[in-house]
């Protein structure tokens, strides 16, 4: 009730969105945007904990000057873990807040010895990768997380007869069940999609410096062991003249993975018009309006629509960017920081909200049904039946049923062909067959024709089920 | 030096970044970005007040209501101005905090009566027009600025010899202060889509409501006029429905602006290498390394072409968003409020920064003078003066000097055609044509090319001044 | 019949579309794209034309070879108009073709004169201008003509009542005509940015040459004038560093105004699905299926919103291309004349397209009018009427009406809300107000509410009369 | 000779550029672009051999007609193979023109079965898959041999000296094989993508239909086993209502790819200016001017960037495009076939012309290594020196340096830090060490530095061999 107070609408809703879903629909209207180095962090203590260790253990540095350093260091994360360490706006970035605050800790003369053999340049390469790789696993876990619920409705409602769409047209009978695994493999490919993206930018960048290296002899190889990356960079030129480049992989497979979302999004808006009336969103996930009291609005959906249109702008930028490098690192591209993760922040939670709607929202399984009688919806099968059960061949038996539902609209028919009219469009092809007004009716019968769709991936209970299996199978493959 | 002492560089330069230009190229490391209706408080409360003064003019809502709610908003606005109204980030947006602080100090009964015949839709329209307005203004102002640097320096090198370019090859002589001027075009053409804009777009949305009108009987005209539009939306619909292209529009001639800049931006750091060296960008607008001791980037230039790509994703974002909407108001089109503001905030400052570079930068004159002395730059004003001269046919003169030019490659030039290439090259074409070797070192001389380039729009000096007035002028004529 | 014998479907179809309708709906399956420089043929003989009579006048160029070259131009221009000059392949592009034509009719010695004080690079800028400018005049009249039959459409359908849709679901009453009408300005301001991009762009280029003048006393203004145009840029290097500037906002107008199309299209394609049935599409704007025998797609507005997502593309890249420029010219900017010529020949066509559509298709007013009394489509008007005939403040009677509509749910009504639900509200908000049964019904009948949508812009038919007749007034201003 | 009479430039090329590289740069000028549906003609015919096959094989068509479709089809293959089978632009698309003339050769009786539980949706949907299964392989293929040429000439300039640029301006010594082996990467990585891609879209599609499968008992594994599939689309609806992410995300890396090849043409024609002149680009992929005797334009590698634009374009196009789509087929999606097409047609031929430019260039390796000993380009080295042979922490012998910087060129020096400056700043900084200016100058001598530059990815030969051995192995375990 109180809650209801501060919004300007709420009155018929039984339940109010929670808080986090109020935060994915409120956009930025009176959501500040944290300063991009916050999120860098405890990846630059990673970082430079690793690297100190390495110049220790290769002698670049003194023993006792690497020892502080990394003293200093874990006593930055734990004052960083314990909300202690703020960044100064006046020290430009992360690398130089760390650098300073090291410095304040164990003494100048100390700390003076970490920046040897690295730049800064190489230092937010390295950390964008860290930050990156825990964001690719997090977008993999969230198209998974939604993959799983898809599949998960997808074989409860696999006997649900609905209207297969095509043009926004009944096209033929299918289930709810195989029309939600149908988004399935969009959300599979982007979980692959980032598996790939790992196997491609998993590697250390340390060592590239200003991306020509260094005299001193460092160790790349023992960085990358300590940091948990697999390989190194071959090239040390290579990651910092083609920075973006990783960004733009990453957002690019996030763009078509939130993609899948918005459209899947679009189809239950469709879905939950007046009109077609085949599911309901729950209150939370709608709002109302400030002035029309009726209104339940799906703006969680359309806000995913939003954040897709976001991201496709995000990753439009990082290649506008990219566009203009020529060899050599330059400084526009560290705005692919800030487009990176603007991209994360707009597009990661809409597989989760997407995920909560779905499990929450209502369907009407007898609209639906009744849906999926109407509009000439059985004039394929009806076609098939005439190949499979009279032996004609489908260009004949296609052309007839066309000449058939012709004559069923002519006659006032909007939704099925009638015994009268097919029997009519044979006779008119001259085509001595005989079929009962029986089997008309049945071979439209959404129940029987949904029974006799049983191939590999098609809308049968069967066929469904057996698709949910192989992309379980598919998903539990794609180790991120 | 206190201020050197906080940055990881800075030791060889006499002059550090002011913080404006700090913070210009230090973009969102350590910079938050604010909520966005923070920058929407000062137009609500305009269309608020506006809004009730009309309510209560035509006798909509109680006078003593009315008078209040006015009373209430000036007292908000006040705070505001103060830096004591804040925005609650409890209450969803700015429309709604304005409301309930409204509610707070006049009491629920009399702020009840502000919503009448308006919805947030309709609100957060006029806000957002109300601060693109003053936005298209900025735009204007800032790239008129930038012109009107370019035409002064124009002016003052309009007789400073360099080679003028084409495939980054010398093509021809020309003069600084036609290169200057030849970035003028595309600002002062920014400037006219501002205005275009504005008459196009400041027309008052407000009585749209949800984009069906009221049964109130308001009268548009009258807040059109309190609010200083020349017009109404002639539909309520429209505005509501094409929420987004009034800021497609902007954003993209923001783009096509920046884009400008970002080319001058790029040129001016090819000319500041250290193999062009025909400027210096000055210390202030440089920034070094944190490693190298002797690097002087031109980093302001480069942020330049950074937040041109920002730019560029943020039109590309608004446009994605334009392309998933069909009739009506629907959420997603709440987005374009932030990406517009992120492409103001990207794109704006850039055209005063790089009128101060230009200020401050220092030109080589004698270096570029050399340089319009290399790599053939003379031959097509020595074909054209044989034909001027001479008397030969374009076609012909120009396939001789080609040859010319290849005998005087062979010969070892590779900076003007000999007077022997030039004689063998007549005589194998067969002309019985004289050119005295003065003449042929004289027609390749820039200093003579340059004087004879007298036409309008070309590159010497009095050609340069009259274009540099045409430019004033048309600049003059568009009032923004 | 026998054109239906050449496709697979059209069995069920009364009328087949149009040749130029299937040619829209094919796309490029089976239709080549011409060389480019096809269209550019008679542009480029006007400039040559135009450019030799200069010279002739400047005395730049002999008298006898001057009238030569207008012969010979003159000649190849009959031949062309005869279909007999075409573009030689291994020649380059069409100026090369035509200088050559031009040596072969007229002799090499005349000829020769013809490039004298121009390069291909200012040749070809000065062609794309020329035909940029018929293109923008053949937008603004195509867009212009999408908008008068809307607002005839509009006229004629002012009284049709049907739901307003604001986030898919019923909104409030509107009348179809309203929102025919409310897609109108977005083509008044295509016509307007058209106006706008000659006012800016109708400029001649030539002149430029290689973009830094030339030594001959050329004079540009009789060019200028001899090819129509107001006036000449004022600095030579400026076109020729920017092309694709006048290109990019060309089609950035362009894609706006395909896009308010695509969203008509989408609008009525959700209008014509079996679940909505407000409209239907005419057959000659239909497609079938090659298997479903009963379809009846809407291809025709589906590929106006594939269209509109390759004018999309086309922005893009003249966008990406311009963002690679530095100063002079380049040779990536040739591609610009590629994409601009792709997006008008995918997104001029679809105005005209639309335009038939909506002249053929069939409405069902009664459905929509059916359709407007469901959905609690009435709480708005009610709650006004609460406000305006029993004085209460709008906050109190929204809140009183929220209830009411729960209330009405509760007891099992979807579509208004009920006298007692309302009794009931009204009392438990502690409003002693007395509204009779009859009120509360006719408060919410769409007839009376239609009829009281009065002020400007709004959705009764007397508005839509005048919204009507100042948008003609606007377009009739707009002279392109 | 003949060849140079037919273009207007040329006189000075002592080779011409080859047909293959001027229709490259040529663009579509005078070339047009055919029907898309002509590079389907072999797909289409495979996919309907594999569904005839199958039909056949599970007796779902009599085997007497089954035998004559595959004969029919065999017939049209060798025809078209013949350049005997053209498309009737009468017949829609590739499908109906090969269904019409299979009925035209074997009679309408027999082909009437071939259409048996197929769409044009599907048989599109496998044409497009098998087309660009072989276009994946492709750009593999481009892209490896461009990395291999890299590579080769990597290993070849191991030894070369040149200054490694950052921000334009000289950063350290690096060598001129580190430098093109920073372009290998991105290409490698290009390959990679191509193989992701075959792993996730190289399924075989078929026995979707219309997206909801049929009633005909068909077996999906039969036809991918015959087209070489490994597996099928899990889902039937999947492939069908996404379609254009495979094309998208085709387009994405090959977007990135050409990226990549774009900024190394970039960088090349900045290395090839008058002013850098480190190399030259061979006449055959040079072009002249029409008007300037001396010109010889980088073209080709000018349209590489143009032409990475135009993938651009195309990408956005693609995904504007996939931003409409709800659940289901809808026609807007075979407008991915052009856009792909396009895409491809512009990308695939700059990996082999940037092959060939890089081939044939001329290296000036004198001109080079003189650079690479200004602008304090030992700087850093010194620094790093200063740390390794007298013991200074890195932060402060930086300072140092940045003083001896400073006080270099206030004596006069614009190339390296002088012995005097050096011992001043560190008197300056009350460090009492003692360098020989023997020992400064050799700490900032190139050779020097190079053979220091010793760890994995850095400038040094025996390093360059190094990294050259890893990336063709990591090439070699890519298997497309």
């Amino acid at each position: 009730m109180s809650d209801h107070g501060k919004r300007l609408w709420g009155g018929r809703f039984a339940s109010a969105p929670t808080e986090e879903v109020l935060a994915f629909m409120a956009g930025r209207d009176v959501a500040a945007i944290r300063p991009c180095d916050e999120a860098l962090v405890p990846y630059d203590l990673d970082g430079s904990t690793a690297h100190a260790t390495m110049l220790m253990e290769c002698g670049i540095i003194p023993a006792e000057s690497g020892r502080r350093i990394l003293d200093g260091l874990a006593a930055i994360r734990a004052a960083h873990d314990a909300g202690e360490f703020r960044l100064d706006p006046a020290l430009e970035d992360v690398h130089t807040n760390v650098e300073r605050e090291l410095a304040r800790r164990i003494g100048d003369e100390h700390a003076a010895y970490l920046h040897t053999a690295r730049s800064r340049n190489d230092q937010v390469l390295l950390d964008m990768r860290l930050w990156e790789r825990d964001v690719a696993r997090a977008i993999a876990a969230e198209a998974r997380g939604l993959a799983e619920v898809l599949i998960a409705l997808g074989r409860e409602h696999r006997a649900d007869i609905m209207p297969g769409f095509t043009h926004h047209q009944h096209a033929t009978v299918t289930s709810l069940g195989h029309v939600l695994l149908g988004f399935v493999g969009g959300l599979v490919r982007t979980v692959e999609r980032m598996a790939d993206w790992l196997g491609r930018f998993n590697r250390c960048p340390l060592g590239a410096v200003t991306g020509y290296g260094t005299t001193f002899a460092i160790d790349r190889e023992c960085v990358a062991e300590l940091l948990g990356f697999p390989a190194i960079e071959e090239v040390s030129l290579d990651p910092v003249q083609t920075r973006g480049e990783a960004e733009a992989e990453l957002v690019s497979a996030l763009e078509l993975g939130v993609q899948h979302a918005a459209s899947l999004a679009g189809s239950l808006i469709l879905l939950s018009t007046t009109e077609f009336r085949c599911i309901t969103i729950a209150d939370g996930f709608s709002t109302g309006s400030s002035i029309m009291p009726q209104k339940r609005n799906p703006d969680s959906l359309e806000v995913i629509k939003a954040r897709a249109a976001s991201v496709v702008g995000c990753s439009a930028g990082l290649r506008a960017l990219a566009g203009r490098s020529l060899f050599g690192y330059n400084r526009e591209q560290q705005w692919s920081k800030y487009i990176v993760m603007d991209a994360v922040r707009e597009g990661l939670p809409c597989f989760g909200i997407l995920a909560s709607v779905l499990q929450t929202m209502t369907v009407d399984a007898d609209r639906m049904a009744a849906l999926a009688d109407r509009g000439f919806i059985g004039a394929t099968p009806l076609t098939e039946a005439l190949c499979q059960e009279r032996g004609l061949a489908f260009r004949v038996a296609k052309t007839v049923v066309e000449r058939a539902v012709a004559l069923s609209v002519a006659a006032g028919s909007a939704d099925r062909v009638s015994s009268e009219a097919l029997m009519q469009a044979l006779a008119e092809a001259e085509l001595p067959i005989d079929v009962s007004s029986d089997d008309v009716r049945a071979w439209q019968s959404p129940e029987l024709v949904l029974s006799r769709l049983t191939h590999a991936g098609s809308p049968g209970p069967e066929a469904v089920l057996a698709a949910a299996e192989a992309l379980t199978s598919r998903l539990g493959r794609c180790q991120v």
